[in-house]
């Protein structure tokens, strides 16, 4: 069973009542009322690996996840619930302490579990915000225009140099320290018909979209932003673009242009997603069991 | 470090600004405005044991050790966050899934996350709840009452008989599936003056109110209702109603009687928890580093 059967199921299980402002799983977060509810669990060895990162990094790098599922929906943040279970030292728990805090977000509250034997650490962070017009996943219409809100790649190659033991690049940063685009998020918020943001990858985002919206999506490649330095780690940058994960980067349509935003292509109906005129295929990573 | 400490850092470190009704670390929920937030982790060999319980029991227990935190602030649950990680196959999510569901709270989103090796599950609990007036741990006033919801002591008798494979017995049914006092919360917590439920035993949520209040409390230990069936297996039941965990009873003090609520003692000037007028050991289990 992969992770979207067990959403599917999920979805099935827990239908969720109480009218149109309360929505429940299967966008960035849940909504009830104005307010928006995400969690995130990340784990030592799928997510993140303390070879690659010091602790705060990994504080820092996991908290702008989570707020990213709130600035997807177009809102600003209220608070982070932290909990990690496993073995850190006291100047680890610092560290990653230092990396939560550089978000610059109330921690409200939390819970920590010590032991677990020789298990990796699970961080499970959860963030409140709010919105007065939550963005959700399926609002694209024809005739909107699809935006992305920065150049995409540089995760995927950043990682990749840091496979390669390499740390000297701006791309390595890319990785480590990739911003969720609050800034951008409540001014999208406003005009955006759908939106999302790119944690799995473009293409699959782009999917996520297009089949929650019951539209087709046309992309053009040459269009599609690319992070500096993309095209020296792979041959193929727009591969590249398309499948890098973690990004943080908004993807929205609108009916009309968005600050700072980069047009890559348009909705029609139908459905689908195309790129240069070809069906693309989902990529991106998916959880399995 | 323990938890209290890094509680206490993280504390310092993430003081919450935004006014009196932004209430950060250190209650049972966060609270912002009217709503309520707390997240729980649960870790397989710290919490739970897939030997001892199946997983629809796991389930249904770490949803009801999540929404009485909800329970202990006096309010009314809007629903829940889950995610959980580590190897699990479709049939033993699937009765997670059931567990989850028997508490019959909506479920408005998670995360999953497979693999992780050949380390245990982790699953990562949050509810949303609101209350008009949340009941905190540190309203107790001289004068008032201390009251109690339930008997006591059964869910550390229960896991007592479990370990030594006895399974036909209400204290084991009491262990394995305590149920969160929501229908007594909002009761509760119109008269409430401090409120805590008895999650790390009777004894620490004692010196939790007093310490909280800045009060003294004094209980008598023939008033403490021991769950029927205690004596068969501790030699002493008082010290086992003051330190079994997870009892999810609620615990408040209170200047009028609470409904169903069993009087134990009353809050005085001063400081310290003390039974029949010595003072009492803070016991219950606390997480190490």
């Amino acid at each position: 069973m992969d992770e979207w059967e067990v959403i599917a199921r999920a979805r099935e299980r827990f239908p969720v009542r109480g009218g149109s402002r309360v929505i429940g799983i299967g966008d960035d977060a849940a909504v009830v009322g104005e307010r928006l509810l995400s969690t995130e669990l990340f784990v030592e060895g799928v997510h993140f690996d303390r070879g690659w990162m010091n602790w705060d990094t990994i504080g820092r790098r996991c908290t702008e996840i989570v707020l990213s599922d709130i600035a997807a929906m177009g809102g600003t943040v209220d608070g982070l619930l932290v909990g990690f279970s496993g073995t850190l030292g006291s100047d680890e728990i610092n560290l990653l302490l230092d990396g939560i805090s550089s978000a610059e977000v109330p921690v409200l509250g939390g819970d920590t579990v010590g032991g677990g034997g020789e298990c990796g650490v699970v961080l499970a962070m959860t963030v409140l915000g709010n919105a007065k017009r939550p963005v959700l996943r399926k609002g694209a219409q024809a005739g909107d225009v699809v935006y992305v809100s920065g150049a995409l790649g540089g995760v995927l190659a950043g990682q990749k140099l840091l496979e390669r033991g390499r740390r000297d690049s701006p791309l390595v940063e890319r990785f480590l320290a990739p911003r969720a685009r609050l800034d951008l998020a409540s001014f999208w918020g406003r005009s955006a018909s759908a939106m999302i943001d790119i944690s799995d990858g473009l293409s699959s985002e782009l999917w996520h979209i297009a089949g929650d919206s019951r539209v087709r999506i046309e992309i053009e490649s040459v269009r599609i932003p690319i992070f500096e330095g993309v095209e020296t780690v792979f041959e193929n940058p727009i591969e590249a673009a398309l499948s890098s994960g973690e990004e943080l980067e908004l993807l929205a349509t609108a009916p009309v242009p968005l600050l700072e935003g980069k047009e890559i292509g348009c909705v029609k109906e139908g459905e689908g997603v195309f790129l240069d005129g070809t069906l693309l295929r989902r990529s991106g990573f998916t959880h399995r069991w």
